[in-house]
């Protein structure tokens, strides 16, 4: 079966992107898999197998490879003797800006090509964590309390400490900080400014119990991962998220309730149907006195989350077989045919 | 000063941006203009402006003009002897999909083309009638009453007789009806699920007050239209709305108090401000009891409501000026090469 792994991007975490590419390749081995390369100047390169290594692109290799252009149907790849077309399903593998904003999911919707990764819509409503909270809201799911600042609203904060501070679009926890004390502020604000005009303001609470549960959907029926308690240190730093993006070996079940894992389930089907038809996306959770919240969406989580699933090359077959078709709009124009008639030309 | 208008579109609203576009022509004599129709099938061509005709389009004519590829800078015209680039600045015309779902954003965002129109966030919060209501709530703006509806709950409507019922991603008033009791029900469902999967439900309030309001931003200061109070025949139906975007005679001034006119274009800016940076937008206002509330956001205006601006040249050139620029992220492998090294590799 034919796949193109899309990784890279403009994107604060372009490498963690191609981290991730080359752990999802040694798991779809059943696969005749391409490698497109998205550089930070949104130029794409066809790479091949043996070159799928970090040091290609830190190296600029990348350069001397196949330049490839996005048009109807596919990338087109155009050499001295005419163009060759590439189009084979895609996997959005980009993390970050442009694979989870919406740019990749709105360039492959217009040019028709079809892609496992979430919509347009549902990338907008997952990369904006103030835009998941909306949402989550919207269908009964419950999230953390939360502030919204920008810099001219510093001073309005009113959630006590210690409190998280989150770039509001960005994952892998990058310019993500505990605020324990008034005096940590001022340097929180600074680091997350960085990377977005708008942060998120939650509530820090220690200890709290998190699970991850990834799955996909065919057809309206959900396939779930196993339950994972993550390991971390308080809450994992981009280093750590860095190594986390190249996991492959399978991971234990949490030694979880059925009764929570059903709760968990249910909240994870109602995020997901049908917004994120397409993709297979992993909602991170926390568990506090019994009841479930929703923490982060990841539309296309770190190498696809491949060591939460039993069979992780039959999930990729899966979703390949039961990607959403745009619903297609047929012009006929009839109101420019009767307005020319009525005026007589 | 160099323009392109891009118009048309895979939408139900393609023929009226034909029209919109065909006036917009009419009220920019002072710029060198070019034209991008953008087909059903999502082909891009030039098109000389003695062609610029509905029915150039709707006869097909346009398939013998040059074939425009959207790539890194620009449009590409290929030719026997090389390409030329098209560089200049875009107005996004298209109106409702491809142009205001935020589609064309994506595309001219990823590409490094710079445009008038709403980016990708504001293009989504605004086309679907749903995330408008979220939106306005979180900047404390006011709008009517609502419940959402899918197939699967029409039988959950709560709202009293008389109602609107409306696609939540289309304008135009296409699907749109007023439903006054049970009878008339099934066929509304039926014509609005046409358009769309998930419906908005509005109570009807027969006689309210409604007042259009457009603007555009410059470096964080608003320029306002006149205040138009829009003739209609309860509400707008489709071929009333096509006439509707062909508007290009400056229209009367609303007769309205200065406390009003200060309330609406608060209200206005509260919605602008940053979100539509880069866009000349129309807003559609209700007034109740004296207080205002947001109907709907159009970030695409018919026309561009050339008619409600006293300089109209002047706002697109001011615009022009000072579009939104968007943050370069410059990828160091910083993480890459400490990786790589910390292996001896």
């Amino acid at each position: 079966m034919k796949l193109a792994i899309l990784f890279g991007g403009a994107s604060y975490e372009h490498e963690i992107s191609i981290v991730s590419a080359i752990t999802v390749k040694g798991k779809l081995s059943h696969f005749d898999l391409s490698f497109i390369f998205c550089d930070q100047d949104h130029r794409f390169y066809l790479v091949e197998a043996a070159k799928m290594k970090a040091t290609t692109f830190s190296r600029s290799q990348h350069l001397k490879m196949p330049q490839l252009t996005l048009v109807k149907g596919g990338f087109e790849q155009r050499g001295l003797f005419g163009a060759k077309m590439h189009t084979m399903p895609v996997l959005n593998l980009i993390h970050g800006g442009d694979g989870e904003d919406g740019s990749i999911a709105a360039l492959f919707d217009f040019y028709g090509v079809s892609f496992i990764g979430p919509r347009k819509e549902a990338s907008m409503l997952s990369f904006d964590k103030h835009y998941t909270k909306w949402f989550a809201a919207s269908m009964g799911v419950q999230t953390l309390p939360y502030e919204v600042i920008t810099r001219e609203t510093i001073k309005t904060i009113t959630t006590p400490y210690p409190f998280i501070i989150k770039p509001s679009c960005l994952g892998s926890s990058i310019g993500v900080s505990i605020v324990r004390e008034a005096s940590e502020l001022a340097y929180a604000l600074d680091v997350a400014f960085e990377y977005d005009n708008v942060l998120l303001i939650e509530p820090f609470i220690s200890g709290v119990k998190e699970y991850n549960l990834a799955g996909y959907g065919s057809r309206g029926e959900i396939t779930y991962s196993i339950v994972e308690e993550p390991q971390k240190a308080e809450f994992l730093d981009f280093e750590k998220k860095y190594l986390d993006f190249s996991r492959s070996a399978k991971v234990e079940e949490a030694a979880v309730s059925d009764t929570l894992v059903a709760q968990l389930r249910d909240t994870f089907k109602t995020l997901y149907l049908p917004l994120f038809e397409g993709a297979l996306i992993r909602c991170d959770f926390f568990e506090i006195d019994g009841q479930v919240y929703l923490n982060e969406i990841n539309p296309i989580p770190g190498s696809m989350a491949n060591y939460l699933f039993e069979d992780f090359q039959g999930a990729i077959s899966t979703l390949l077989g039961s990607l959403p078709q745009k619903k297609e709009i047929s012009i006929q124009y009839d109101y420019i045919h009767s307005i020319s008639q009525a005026k007589g030309k």
